[in-house]
């Protein structure tokens, strides 16, 4: 399969148009069908029987004063968990230990979090399993916690894990709570230090923060009597549910269907599974089918956020502009068992900027919170916030400007990733051109407007990769010369169009011509989750081919009807013809009108398994805040996000992306993160106080695409999705310094830290 | 595509075995899906008016009483559906005439049929939607009523369609209800006749009967902003369904979406739309989606029964016992609109047989009745009641044993079908000597069995041919070895787990292993509608071809993993192997697990367009009945039905076609038939009074096999469901015939005609 961009022989008819999403009608008329309003007939609810404690040992678990309540069905426990030995189960992509996978869905003889599940309950209506829940009686030995990554590596700290045998830089450890130790170094950094004239350093922190899809987890399981599972659920991946909810069941993956249901939002979130194999399990013991919802409580202690943690970096300039060294150590929180996002976010750390000498040590450290997942571009807003802060306290004390130092050092074309491998072809340089010459950044700001509010602007950028993967796309060739498409991908954020477009483009239709269904597990090709912005990109590859298959077939129905040689029949913008005969021509609609014995309905359908990366996504952000230097309340103005989204298909879906993913940046930056309480448990765990900005709390975010066409796409798309999120807690944190010029380095930046930090400039300065 | 017989190279591992059908649990415990299960947020109900007048012009349509009525949303009458011009619609496979097609759904200026709809109102309950129902005031001017071919043919008969210009025999006619007169001749029937020893000759009628299918047809429809329709109905075919509704509406059909539920019986009467477009009229304009149901009495009056009529025959043979002449005139009641039945009916009339001179005229009669439409083989078993009995006089003249003579003069390779195609190979010879050599012919009859009760032997054979035509189906191989496969056909009969069990064979893994989704119709390739027995046959020969591709795939990949050419490949028995190293050895099963990193998912999708007929099935039966003498009453002891399957794929399937089909043709035989009162109505309209045999009705009927493989089939198969419909009413006449000496030349052979018959036996008979 030929995956190579191919520059277009014609100007796209349909890539960068801006067709409805064929979801909408649904979506907005209430229409669509979420996980949670699935309906079947004899359906029954499930309860999660939670932990109190961060820590604690499991004695014992009596469930039979809640199975006497009337109208409970089932009470299910870890022993309905079949008893594993080892092996590593795949968790979206990550191998997990299946003892600790499975330990994490249901707790075995600890407990390693306040909301860890530990038994389930059905009954016959919700209230009753809740209120039987709580007569689930289980014996606790509660056990100290540490829930942040000094205590968890501090001498005498508790161990989670006692058993655990970790991996410090290729040696075995016991008795630790560092669970991997890594390193990645080039050149020598050093030397490049050494070399250096200015060597700016600092420490950064951040706080666990969640997704915050306002969908909360819900799961429905039926159990059949022929031992097939059928499973309703918000997941980002009907497959990923269903191999991590067989694997975890013991059984094959093919009893198991996933049900398509919209899923409202995701970010990472849904990628592996929760209530699934309780659900089923319940199912099972029950006899009927068995609906599951999380409430917030339970989807902010439950589920999998991303990791706070600490990081350490330093970076060395020269005079003359370029970075000649950068080190790092990062440690992120694991959670509750070993996890990978560090490993991931280290990969954006310095990968901005071509330096000659870096190091970056990454540590996963368990603590006792939920086990750390995927949130967008999972780990590079961290490390990113060290970074571009760094770059910009460079910038400030050698006077240089922000666009042409970041221009200077940049990434290309065979420039070096922070973990090794070598960039393609990339447009990073591109966002910076289009930043400076932004009317954002041309736009001079007005930075004192009285009553003790100041200003300031910032900028920062960011990088991620995004995965590649397999994908199945089959097409189906209409009567009246519209096509069916079918697809594996769960759309998360419009992939659907997207898409659907890339099919209409290659088969030189309309780009409405083409109606994607989204179908069961049991109904497509392989595909795999929506997530690592891989979706437009990998699945848009698979409906290439498969269009491109579909144009195959077709040339030797035109072939049968002229009576020529295959080999004869072209297409070509839309158009068959015959390179022996001029006058024989037919457009896609006239031949679909035309099939007619010529050997049956026209089907095609094509698979790929792209390599990951499968491509390089930068961004650079300008943001301007106003500081109130007397409350610490810092108001977003003014926002542009430039992106390098190599094609843009459906620029208004990419706006989206850009928009939402820098949304949920200011919200880390400003305001999200867990508060833990003495006793290890989220003290915030409610929208209320876990305070997401809102429409009312932020500007229109302006957007710049511009496009570097990916060279590993036909049509050169990039994965969009994630890199909005890497660059905003930086840039609001320079454009603070650069209001009130205090250098943030703990998120959030709520207006208690803001005003903690202005207490310690000196009396006298001149902000 | 290849569609010849392919003889087995080893025997079939999965073909003719018996394997749980994948939807028994679904079914047996009530959790299956039927269209009237259907639920949807905001469902609202509709109601048809319908006419009480079997005939009548409509002056005018009052609905304002109606929409006053609080919670009714819409009503919709005739002017809401579009006003088409000339041409034709395709209805299963007939093309009607688009102006009586839209007639048949909503009656525009006259009412042809008590029951014919008038119009339809939607309301927020259905008890309320009945109510405004009775309140749409329709204006009508009733005109005299035929409701059978001998009254519709009288001279002064009123005209059912003024502006009908009818084909007879190629001349065009007007002022006629004789909507159609057409002829087949062979050879030169007059002379044979002169050439005859004996000639019988006899006139047979029988009563419009209804296919009986336990669910009544329900549609529900959602027609969304963007103009796109959803509908759950009860249907044969998916894509039969959308066609026919699109049409309908004159909208493209790729605009409406019909999903897959379950079907409660169709016998042929579910492959024409009745709802489904009124439904979507309400569903638009209430703004709601609209459930419809029929009641049984709808059901009967509003629906698609199979014609009554009359047959006049004649045929001669030689005393040599050759048949040298036939001839029939045969009238089809068409009912309101023109059909089709009495064209396909007469393609059975003489062709169990080989006979040098044959006529046949056949005539389709508009009477005051609901439109003619598809029931089990259509029209066979009216014209072979007449064939059958005639062949059983004349052995019974001769003194000729029954098989003897049929088989002497039985259809062969190379005979004529009844309206001309010469037949490939057939298996009517193998039913005969299986029929002869059977326990049941074999084990003689007790006769008088006292209290006025006696005994009699019947035989009777049967032909239809089966359909080709249009299928699509998907194969995924799955992680775990097994294949998902989507298919377009509306499972009728176990068809899902006869495809699977052919996809299969052919792939060389356990039936179980294929796992089969009916998809809806924009999911899959085009697949024509479940009828004509071509299911099993053309979408299980798409399944073979999709199973081809996939091991295609599969041959490449194993190259790729031996590092050998993709042409050194080769399967066979379910195995890959290299040619050139017979170490290099992979079952099925074995590659679909070493598949990672060698190109992505593996799937592959395959569509059909197989001539029709795809073959030709014959059946031979033989029924032992008890006649009470004074009461009349036939009671069946036992019955035996042999029948060519071709390559049975699934046997109990096959028999439970067989039973079916039977248990159908003796209610036929004995006590269905729609009574016609004098205003033209029917006069039963439900199961109490329209008496279809029950379980304590039938004794268990027995089943033979014969199996003659179908040349135009990979396997072999022959459409199984109809044929064993075709016999049974000349089986149980003939049989009739042998315990009381009375030639039955009418269905239903009730105990009041039978009674009549014997009153006229003369006095002093041996009977």
């Amino acid at each position: 399969m030929d995956i190579e961009y191919r520059p277009p022989e014609h100007p796209y008819r349909v890539i960068g148009t801006t067709p409805s999403r064929p979801d909408g009608p649904d979506k907005v008329t209430g229409r669509a069908v979420y996980s949670a309003d699935v309906i079947l007939p004899g359906l029954v609810w499930g309860e999660v029987v939670r932990s109190p404690h961060a820590h604690a040992l499991v004695m014992g678990v009596d469930t039979a004063a809640a199975e006497s309540v009337p109208g409970v069905l089932a009470v299910v426990t870890r022993a309905d968990l079949p008893r594993v030995g080892s092996g590593v189960i795949d968790l979206a992509g990550a191998p997990v230990d299946i003892k600790q996978a499975t330990d994490n869905i249901l707790a075995d003889d600890r407990v390693l979090y306040a909301g860890h599940a530990v038994a389930a309950v059905a009954a016959r209506d919700r209230n009753t399993a809740i209120e039987a829940a709580k007569l689930v009686r289980v014996m606790y030995e509660p056990l100290p916690a540490v829930t942040d990554v000094d205590a968890a590596m501090a001498d005498g700290a508790p161990i989670l894990l006692p058993g655990m045998v970790a991996d410090h830089l290729g040696e075995p450890v016991s008795g630790t709570n560092v669970a991997w130790h890594f390193r990645h170094q080039f050149g020598d950094p050093e030397a490049g230090f050494r070399d250096a004239d200015l060597v700016v350093e600092r420490e950064f922190r951040f706080e666990t923060v969640h997704q915050g899809y306002i969908e909360p987890h819900a799961a429905t399981a039926r159990w059949d009597e022929d031992g097939r599972i059928t499973l309703w659920t918000s997941t980002q991946g009907g497959f990923g549910a269903r191999s991590q909810t067989a694997g975890l069941l013991g059984i094959d993956p093919s009893r198991v269907t996933v049900m398509p249901v919209e899923i409202g939002g995701g970010f990472g979130g849904k990628t592996v599974v929760f209530l699934e194999p309780i659900a089923a399990l319940l199912a099972r013991k029950s006899g009927q089918p068995v609906k599951m919802v999380m409430d917030r409580k339970a989807v902010f202690e439950g589920s999998a956020p991303a990791p706070g943690g600490k990081l350490a970096m330093k970076i060395g300039v020269r005079e003359d502009g370029c970075i000649v060294a950068a080190a790092a150590d990062v440690w992120f929180e694991a959670g509750a068992y070993p996890g990978w996002v560090v490993d991931t976010g280290v990969k954006s750390i310095f990968s901005c900027y071509d330096i000659p000498n870096t190091r970056v040590d990454g540590y996963d450290v368990l603590v006792n919170k939920p086990k750390s997942g995927a949130y967008r571009a999972p780990g590079a807003p961290q490390v990113t916030f060290a970074t571009e802060t760094l770059v910009d306290e460079i910038c400030r004390a050698q006077g240089w400007d922000p666009f042409e130092f970041r221009r200077r050092n940049a990434a290309r074309e065979g420039t070096r990733r922070s973990d090794g491998p070598v960039f393609t072809k990339i447009g990073f340089v591109e966002t910076l051109e289009a930043a400076r010459s932004s009317d954002h950044w041309t736009t001079p700001l007005r930075r004192e407007v009285g009553d003790g509010r100041v200003r300031g602007r910032g900028v920062a950028s960011g990088f991620v990769l995004h995965a590649g993967r397999e994908s199945s796309v089959a097409l189906n060739l209409d009567i009246d010369g519209t096509v069916a498409m079918t697809i594996g991908s769960v759309d998360i954020g419009g992939s659907r169009t997207s898409i659907a477009m890339q099919a209409a483009e290659a088969l030189g239709i309309p780009g409405s011509d083409v109606r994607p269904t989204v179908a069961h597990t049991g109904a497509i090709g392989f595909t795999e989750i929506s997530h690592g912005s891989r979706t437009t990109y990998a699945t848009g590859a698979a409906a290439f081919a498969a269009a491109g298959r579909l144009i195959d077939t077709l040339r030797g129905r035109a072939a049968l009807l002229w009576a020529v040689d295959p080999a004869d029949v072209a297409f070509d913008d839309g158009t068959f013809f015959a390179k022996s005969d001029p006058a024989l021509e037919l457009s896609f609609l006239e031949l679909a009108g035309r099939l007619d014995g010529t050997g049956g309905p026209v089907s095609a359908v094509a698979a790929v398994d792209l390599p990951s990366p499968g491509g390089n996504v930068f961004g650079t952000h300008i943001v301007d805040v106003e500081v109130d230097k007397e409350t610490g309340r810092v108001r977003v103005l003014r926002y542009t996000a430039v992106q390098d989204a190599g094609t843009a298909i459906h620029p208004v879906l990419v706006e989206g992306q850009m928009q939402g993913g820098v949304a949920q940046g200011i919200g880390w930056a400003l305001s999200e993160g867990y508060v833990m309480d003495v006793d290890g448990k989220m003290a915030n765990p409610g929208f209320t106080d876990y305070r997401m900005p809102t429409a009312m709390d932020l500007p229109m975010i302006e957007t710049i695409i511009v496009e570097v066409p990916n060279p590993r796409h036909p049509f050169g798309v990039r994965g969009a999705g994630e890199v909005p999120i890497v660059p905003p807690v930086a840039a609001v944190a320079n454009a603070i310094y650069d209001a009130v010029g205090v250098r943030m380095s703990r998120t959030p930046m709520n207006p208690a830290r803001i005003l903690e930090a202005m207490s310690r400039i000196p009396a006298g300065s001149d902000r």
